[in-house]
């Protein structure tokens, strides 16, 4: 497939609550950045994480494999350093190929879920 | 009307939850790609399903006809192969004329339903 | 202001569910396209909806004042005729001046309130 | 890092439910602007809130401080004036340099949250 997609996405919303109602992996409140490469290449991706009151955080370093969906949960970063819960942050992806990211929360707090997602802000 | 949209987008998110607290069809837990033909051609649309872990299926073939909306859903997707439940998927549309893509997902594993939405990406 | 936005927006999703668990209304299901005109002209909108399965009906045709944002109900709608409940529609529309507008829907059908929001798709 | 984003921005939704089932800061109804300033100049951004029926009201200034995020609630806008709860709004971004810009809304009237959230829409 023709590759689709830009090479630097950004976030501006990042916020994982502490709290989950239940335990099941994928019941548990988490964000995630959904990552497509369509292409033929692997694509290698820097995150960079940013915060309201302190210096940025990265490059936290992944690679999607081509043809190939990375659903990553901010949750799960831990290179250079995990996420802090209850704190707001923001994010930009860097990509050598074209990607698409697409941001998505699962939030259950409460005993119910709430979701939300949108597009990434894309350029380049 | 003059045609509106573009031919290729990309939907980087795609879940289906296989858990529903309903039964009733609108309350099922499912996907959508809500497809909107406002010209005057039918559209061919294929569509290509990526996965996190083995090669892209595809193409399905859908037609939405001229001046009409087809909310399809994900789960009822199933020549060359239906999608299957609780696993992480994204999705590309490519169109012969000019389409617009969104997508929805509504989620009832708890008693109560969940929502997102957003516009696709778009290019070409 | 220096006017802001685009001529021609579209929302391909589009389903007003017909039964609500509140009667406030704030609280019954509903979809509204926010349209936003920071510019100095009043602006003629007309809308187009579209079906799965019969002619698009339209123009319905509203005008947003100069420095007004207006929060259209399609609920609302009924001028040629309303739009109908429990069935997939998708919008077109066009201005003469440019706007900004975005989709929301707040489904009550269950106890909770579920919510979806996103910018229509620009072009023009 | 180089910078990323634009310079104006607009939301054409805008509701802050007076309600809320919690009085936990995190779990009252609100909105939020979620700013990204990754660049290596602070921002300047003025921000001009629009009514329904009277003329718009602002600017309201805040800085964003260079590589920082600031997850602004429109709840806390106070200077020229608050913004009314239970009422109709949009919302007009000017910065100085690139910025990036989503939208959030928590609604908590019922005793579970709902979310929605989508990047506003960019120009210039």
């Amino acid at each position: 497939m023709e590759a689709i997609g830009r090479r630097r996405w950004a976030i501006a919303e990042g916020y994982i609550p502490s709290e989950s109602a239940f335990s099941a992996r994928a019941l548990i409140s988490h964000e995630t950045a959904c990552i497509l490469n369509a292409g033929d290449q692997t694509a290698q991706v820097h995150i960079t994480i940013f915060f309201a009151d302190r210096e940025p955080v990265g490059p936290y370093r992944i690679a999607v494999a081509a043809r190939r969906t990375l659903h990553l949960r901010f949750n799960d970063l831990d290179n250079p350093q995990p996420i802090p819960r209850d704190t707001d942050y923001a994010s930009v992806f860097e990509s050598d190929v074209p990607i698409i990211v697409q941001h998505t929360r699962l939030d259950s707090r409460r005993a119910e879920v709430a979701l939300l997602s949108t597009m990434a802000y894309a350029e380049g």
